[in-house]
């Protein structure tokens, strides 16, 4: 048995531990981790200046680079993350149907934690500290692993998260990081005891580990959002938003990469669409008409993620072609309609096949944070389990729950008794 | 382009507008069907006929003849079934929550269908009228490929369905019946299309489909169910419960397959339990001790399924043997307690890691119709999902829906502006 199929083994054991502990359990760990990492600082500081000195000496990009250190301000952001944590509902135990079968048989659905979750994710010491507590507070064991160029601080924000939970009374084998990239196809291949792997990274590394386990997979490969302006649209809500969706963050799933806009359009509204755009440094990736009025790149291909300063502008003949585009070429991630017609607001949010369909606001909204679920582990493009941004709630699962007194089977099969399933408000 | 890949892309060009019908256009084709069914029956008998022949002179058991068979009793029953799927809620369109991030700012999670499922059945014909009839009312696209002894009636029923549905309004390639086996790997390369994998059938059979599609799959390979017979059990229960969860219908995936004793009865409620197996035909598979004191049959292999008259049986050293036995050896699919101990009934609902588990009942309660859910496409053992018995809610997802009025992140990501996260109850 190799060493990672050990630890798996540990943290599946550890993952029925975890499974029953309480709310105050829980947060009281947290409290704990939460401490420890803010005495612990100087060791974790010290980790931390080491990977940067590696990346700067390696030449790392400039924004690789900002995402890899690890201060003051990112630890205080993390344990304020942490001390919000505490104040969140407990996922795990909740009654979410109930329903009398028979006199005294009585079925209940519970809410309980997945069991092992392998998370793997970039660059973002932050994102080591959120994912752990985040499982935590589910009642899930982790697997970590993180980008390589982490691996100092990792490891030290590692020890010190589960020591610090051991310390609070979490069982033995609850976290576990992986150092190395080999250990990744070890952990895809452990499908006997790790329940879900969340991929962060790159379009090709998710596909990839899609591709290469039998472990059920929740994340996103691509985010190639699409606003859409209807004829109907108010011109300067629509400058505002899309340059929001476009520029705000470049390098992020939910910034628009495609605007369609509608043909009705083209001679009032889209130049001045076209206008901000090009203010705002953004270059332009037209369909035929647009690029040859105003001067842009000739683009084809419309499942296209920049994560830049470039877009893609399509002309479409209305609303029908605009879902059908985005239901086609997007990535069922996030889609927004600019509009003030009630009509084509209540279609595009029907019709459109994605996670999050927005009317009037920018993509960049569709965020765990900002939806209110306190944290993400990620956002899902996937139709199975959860979808669109997921927090704590995609982290449970269920069990049914019937509360008998002898009952047995055959007399509800030979017809001599009925079944009432009277069901109960939760 | 393969005829399969083609019809794919129909049933998904199909979903977009299944996902859109009203609770009354899903019924009124419910009602069309179900009307289609019953005037077409000749059809279908005269099918059925040629199917059951065939078996016949191909010497097929007599378990698989019996559920090959398709007369008028079965008919009615699932024509009875579609009555009674008419009066279920629609699963589509439900808000599950409702969060104002700020001021004109509205956030819902709103049910929506999954897309396009495949669902691959064994030979029983009244299955197709089932899952059919229960993507429809969950508005989704559906595959279906059935056993192959069950070809013409198959072929007959599936003609029948599709057009009394394309006749009441659902759109040209909402259904599709594969009729080879070869059909089914192609469907499994369709992750473009398809969402969605429901395999029922043998243990080998569903795993086979688990490890050769990167499609999500939902269902169960085996279900080795235990009833564990604590220390504070009440005897007459035990009993009656013991036989029902073994013997009602041995050939089914919530059959008790190994019943755990407490040490502390084996002079008490053990003997009356082996007699009263062996009374009812049962032949025992026990450990040591139950092998030599009682003739049984010695066991040492605990994952084990018999679907059969056999049964495991073995001593524990009391509860925290049994759950750890259970989640160490049991499929995660049904497992119960018989006691009257409040305590060790809340320990094994805690920490019994199982899509179901049941205090002083029968195993064999585990079931989409006996827990009232109307009707089920089968039970999963997978924690992501749907888990335990899955009905209508197993086949629906949700999508984010937010409503701004020219919102952009900026100013939140500055801080110039906060969110309110205001959540309102359903």
């Amino acid at each position: 048995m190799s060493e990672i199929s050990e630890q798996a083994q540990l943290a599946r054991n550890a993952s029925f531990k975890m499974a029953v502990l309480s709310r105050e359990q829980k947060d009281s760990a947290l409290r704990a981790i939460a401490e420890s990492l803010d005495k612990n600082k100087a060791l974790i500081f010290e980790a931390n200046e080491k990977d940067v000195a590696k990346a700067t000496a390696d030449d790392l990009d400039k924004p690789l680079l900002k995402r890899l250190g690890f201060g003051e301000a990112k630890l205080a952001d993390s344990v304020s993350g942490i001390l919000s944590l505490i104040t969140l509902e407990d996922p795990v135990g909740r009654t979410t149907l109930h329903t009398t079968l028979d006199d005294g048989l009585e079925l209940y659905r519970v809410t309980c934690p997945i069991g092992v979750i392998g998370v793997i994710f970039e660059s973002r010491p932050d994102a080591l500290i959120q994912i752990a507590t985040l499982c935590l507070k589910s009642g899930n064991s982790v697997f970590l692993k993180g980008g390589s160029e982490a691996y100092n601080t990792n490891l030290t924000l590692a020890k010190i998260i589960y020591d610090a939970g051991v310390g609070a009374g979490l069982p033995e084998g609850w976290l576990h990081l992986l150092t190395t990239r080999s250990e990744i196809s070890e952990m895809l291949a452990l499908d006997e005891y790790i329940d879900l792997i969340i991929p962060r990274g790159s379009n090709s590394f998710v596909q990839y580990i899609m591709r290469n386990t039998n472990i059920a997979v929740l994340g996103h490969a691509d985010g190639v959002c699409h606003t859409y302006v209807h004829k109907a649209c108010d011109k300067d809500k629509t400058l505002k938003v899309l340059i929001d969706a476009k520029t705000q963050y470049v390098s992020v799933c939910n910034a628009t990469e495609t605007i369609l806009v509608d043909e009705e359009l083209k001679d009032t509204v889209l130049p001045d669409i076209i206008g901000a755009l090009k203010s705002a440094g953004v270059e332009i990736y037209g369909d035929q008409y647009v690029a040859d009025k105003f001067g842009g790149i000739l683009q084809t291909e419309w499942h296209h993620e920049y994560l830049d300063m470039k877009v893609s502008v399509k002309l479409v003949s209305g609303i029908n072609e605009a879902i059908e585009h985005i239901n086609r070429y997007g990535s069922g991630h996030t889609d927004a309609i600019l509009t003030e017609d009630q009509d084509a607001r209540d279609r595009f949010m029907a019709e459109v096949d994605s996670g999050s369909v927005l009317v009037n606001c920018s993509t960049r909204f569709a965020d765990g944070f900002r939806y209110g679920f306190g944290a993400e582990v990620g956002i899902s493009t996937s139709k199975i389990h959860a979808r669109g941004p997921v927090g704590l709630e995609g982290l449970v699962s269920y069990k049914y729950k019937l509360y008998g007194n002898g009952d047995i089977v055959a007399p509800y099969a030979s017809g001599d008794k009925k079944f009432k399933h009277i069901k109960h408000d939760i």
